[in-house]
C-alpha cells in the first residue's frame, strides 16, 4: 500500500489509502474494455434485432433470450431467469391528435402515456384548457368539466443536472390525468419532459388515482406544445381531437435475466450490477436502458477476460419491467432478503461519458468509497455523491440496508432522447459507452477487494 | 467575502477565498446563457449559410462578414478587422483512390491532406508499402523508391484523453510525406487520426520539408485502411491509384474579426477570448471551430445582456487561418506586443460538455485560478490543469508571457468528426455547447474582477 498525497492548487487530499496494484489492475480493466469491448456490438444487436421492449411484448421475451445468450458468451459461470409478475399494457396502433381552430385541422405530434386508457375508436374532441401548473389547475377547477387539460409546464433549462429538471416536471406526466379528471376533464395532454430541439413526443409511465375516472392522457412534442399554447392564447379556446387505442391486457410474467461470476472466497456474498431490459416503444431503448444492460454485461465480460477471480460473486441483473411497474426490482428485492449483498450498482442514466457515482449508503462507507476517486478520475468519474441509488436498486437500501449506487454519466443529451423516437443506437457513442463500463468495473473490483 | 470550507469525503478544500456575490453573478451568467443563448442559432447560421471555410476561399470572407455582423448584434462596443497574410491552398475537386489487386479495382475513401501537391491529371499508380511506424520506415528505406508509402499507425484507443492519441499519431500526417519522399516514395497515404466507427477520411495540415521532393499525400478512412492493410498482407504488394488536383495559389489576405466590450476602469487592458473562423472543407467546421467562435461571441453577448460592465476590455477574436498556417495568430501576436493582456482564452476542442480548463501560466497564478474551481463545478468544469494554452494563443505566453488558456470539453466524440465529413451542425448538442460558453464567461468574469 502507499499513501498518495495529492495537491491541486490549495486543494489538499489527505492520506488516501489504496494499493499501487489497484492502479495497475484498473488500467488493465480499462485497456480490456477500450480495446476489446463488446458493449457497443451487444447494444447494436439488442437495439437492431430485438428493438423496443415494452413490458409483456413479444420483444421482451426475445430480449431475455438475448440476455441469456450474451451473458453466456461473456463468460458467466451461471445464467438463469427469475420470474416476475409484470403488467401488459399495449399501445394498440398509432396515437393521433389534431388541433381544430378557425375551421382548420392541423396534426399534432402526440403519444399516449404508458398506462393510459383508450379514447375509444371515435376518439375525443373537446375544447382545450391551457394550464401552466397544478396551482393554476386548482384555481381554475370550475372550468374543466368536459374539457381537455393541457399541462404546458416547461422543463427547467436552468438546471444543469437535467435529471433535476425531469424530477421537477414529471408529476405533470404521472399525476396530471387524475388531478384533472377529479374536476371533470375528459383527457389530458402534457408537454414532453425534454429540452430537445425537435418535435418528438416523450412517453413514460403515468399512474391513475382510482378515486377518479380514468381519462386518456398524452404527451405532446415541444414545437406542437408551443403551437397549441399559442393557438389557445390567440383564440381563447380551441378544440383538439385525440385518439389512442391504448389499453391494459391481463398481467403476465416476465423475467429478470441473471448471470454470475462465482466468488472464490465468498460465493454466497453478492456484488450486484444491473440495468433494465424493458424499454418504451417509440424507439429502441438504446440509452434507456440498453446502455445499462450492456454496461453490466461488459463488467462481467471484462473481469473474466483479464482472468480476474472475484472474491465475492459478481451478479449481473437485467431487470424486467422497470418502466411500467417495477415488477423486476420488486421480485429481486423479495429474493434478496435471504442473501448478503455488498453493493447493488445500477446504470440507468444513459451511455454517455461518466462523471460520477451516486450512492445510498452510510456515511462511513461513503467516506471509504470516496478515497477511491483518484483511481477513477483518469476514466471520467471525479466524485461520488450521496443520494438515491437508482430506480431498480434503491429499495434494496431502503428495505434491506444494502448499499445501492448508480452511475451518473453526463446528463446533457439524455432527455433529448428519453422515451422518444430519438433513443436509438445511432445516438450512442462507442467510447462514451465503454467508459461507463470501465468505471463500473473499476468500482466493483474495489468493492470486491476492500469490501464496504 | 466568505470562507468556504468544503468537505467531500476525506477530501478537504482549505480556505477558498471568493465572494458570495460571485456565486450569484455566475448563476446569473449561466441563466442568461441557458435560457437566451444565441450560440446554437449563431452556429446554425455559420455552418448552414456559410459552410466550410478553407483559408482563402470565398466562404472565409463570407464568414468574416458573418462574424462582424454577429458581434455587432451581440452588443460589441467596437468591431473591426485585423489583416493577416494567409496561404491559399485549394483542393481542386474530389480526390480519388482505387485499390488494384488480383485484376480488380476497388474504390478507397481518401482525401488529400491540406498543403498537398497535385498528382497531376493522370494520377499516380504505384505499388504500396505498408509501414506501421517511422522506425519501420527507416529500417525499410531501401524498398521505397517509386512506391506509395501507407502509414497505418493506429490511433491509441487506450488513451482516455483523445487529444493525447491525436498528438501521438499526428506526426505521420504532418511529416510522413517528406520522410518517405527522402527515400524515393512517390506518394503517401496515412491512416485517419480517429477512432470513429465510420469510413470517413480525416484531412488536416501537412508540412513539406523543402530538402526533399514534394509528393502528394492523402488520408484514408479507417475501414479502407484496414482493407488496404489486409490486401497488402495477403498479396505481398498491391497497386493503388491516387488522384488529387490539390495545389497552392499565391498567398492572400484574411482577417481576424475582433469585437470588444470596452473596460470601464482599464480600457487598454485586455482579456481575450477566441476561436478560429476557418475550417477544413469536408464538412461545416461545426465543432472545429464554429463552436469556439460562437462560444466566444456568446461570452460577450451574455455579459452585455445582463448589464455587466467589465473593468478591463473583453476582446473576442475570431482568428483566421488556424488550420493551414496560423496566419491569424501570428498577426495577433505581433499586434499584442504593444498591448497589455490579462489572459488569452481559447475554445478549439469542440462544443461538448466542459470538464476543465488548461492554462499556460506561472504556478502562483495557477493556484489563484484553482481557487475558483468550486464556483465552476456546478457548470461542468471541475479542474484547471497546467499545460499548453491552445493553438492560437499559446505563442502569446511563449513570446509575450501572457497567460494563455483553453477550454477542455469532454473529448470522446471530437475525433469522430475532426476534419471529416461528420463535423456538421447536427453533431453539436445545444446544451453542451451552451455550457462551454457558461464556463468561459464565468472564468472571464473572475479574471476581470480579481485579476491574474
Amino acid at each position: 500500500m502507499f499513501r498518495l498525497l495529492f495537491t491541486a492548487g490549495s486543494v489538499l487530499f489527505s492520506s488516501l489509502l489504496f494499493a499501487q496494484s489497484d492502479t495497475v489492475m484498473i488500467r488493465k480493466i480499462a485497456d480490456e474494455i477500450l480495446v476489446n469491448s463488446k458493449a457497443y456490438s451487444n447494444l447494436h444487436t439488442l437495439t437492431k434485432t430485438v428493438g423496443p421492449r415494452l413490458s409483456g411484448s413479444a420483444q421482451t421475451y426475445k430480449a431475455e433470450q438475448w440476455g441469456v445468450q450474451t451473458l453466456k458468451n461473456s463468460g458467466a459461470d451461471k445464467v438463469y431467469l427469475q420470474e416476475c409478475k409484470i403488467p401488459h399494457w399495449v399501445r394498440g396502433g398509432k396515437d393521433e391528435a389534431r388541433l381544430i381552430a378557425k375551421g382548420k385541422e392541423t396534426p399534432l405530434n402526440v403519444i399516449a402515456l404508458g398506462n393510459s386508457v383508450s379514447t375509444g375508436q371515435k376518439g375525443i374532441t373537446a375544447p382545450v384548457v391551457l394550464i401552466q401548473s397544478f396551482a393554476e389547475l386548482e384555481s381554475r377547477k370550475g372550468e374543466l368539466k368536459g374539457k381537455i387539460v393541457f399541462y404546458n409546464y416547461k422543463f427547467n433549462v436552468k438546471l444543469v443536472n437535467t435529471f433535476k429538471a425531469y424530477s421537477d416536471a414529471v408529476p405533470y406526466r404521472v399525476d396530471g390525468a387524475s388531478r384533472a379528471a377529479k374536476y371533470g376533464a375528459v383527457a389530458t395532454i402534457v408537454r414532453s419532459m425534454s429540452h430537445s430541439t425537435d418535435n418528438d413526443p416523450h412517453t413514460g409511465a403515468m399512474v391513475y388515482n382510482d378515486t377518479f375516472p380514468k381519462v386518456p392522457t398524452f404527451a405532446i412534442g415541444l414545437w406542437d406544445a408551443d403551437k397549441l399554447a399559442s393557438a389557445i392564447q390567440e383564440n381563447g379556446a380551441v378544440n383538439v381531437y385525440l385518439k389512442t387505442n391504448a389499453h391494459a391486457l391481463p398481467d403476465t410474467v416476465g423475467y429478470n435475466v441473471i448471470g454470475e461470476l462465482t466468488g472464490t472466497e465468498f460465493p454466497n456474498e453478492y456484488i450486484m450490477v444491473g440495468g433494465h431490459l424493458d424499454s418504451w416503444d417509440p424507439a429502441e431503448g438504446a440509452h434507456d436502458d440498453g446502455a445499462g444492460c450492456v454496461h453490466s454485461i461488459e463488467v462481467l465480460r471484462a473481469l473474466k477476460a483479464i482472468g480476474y477471480k472475484p472474491r465475492h460473486t459478481i451478479r449481473v441483473v437485467l431487470f424486467t419491467d422497470e418502466e411500467n411497474a417495477s415488477g423486476g426490482s420488486t421480485k429481486y428485492l423479495q429474493a434478496a432478503t435471504h442473501e448478503k449483498h455488498l453493493l447493488a450498482l445500477e446504470s440507468d442514466a444513459g451511455g454517455f461519458t461518466p462523471r460520477a457515482f451516486r450512492v445510498n449508503i452510510e456515511s462511513d462507507k461513503l467516506e471509504k468509497m470516496r478515497q477511491w476517486v483518484p483511481l477513477l478520475q483518469e476514466y471520467g468519474v471525479y466524485e461520488i455523491l450521496s443520494g438515491s441509488g437508482g430506480a431498480d436498486v434503491d429499495s434494496l437500501k431502503i428495505k434491506l440496508g444494502i448499499p445501492a449506487g448508480e452511475l451518473l454519466p453526463d446528463s446533457q443529451r439524455y432527455f433529448d432522447y428519453h422515451h422518444a423516437a430519438g433513443d436509438v443506437f445511432e445516438h450512442v457513442n462507442k467510447r462514451e459507452l465503454e467508459l461507463g463500463a470501465v468505471n463500473m468495473a473499476a468500482l466493483i473490483y474495489l468493492v470486491d477487494k476492500y469490501g464496504l
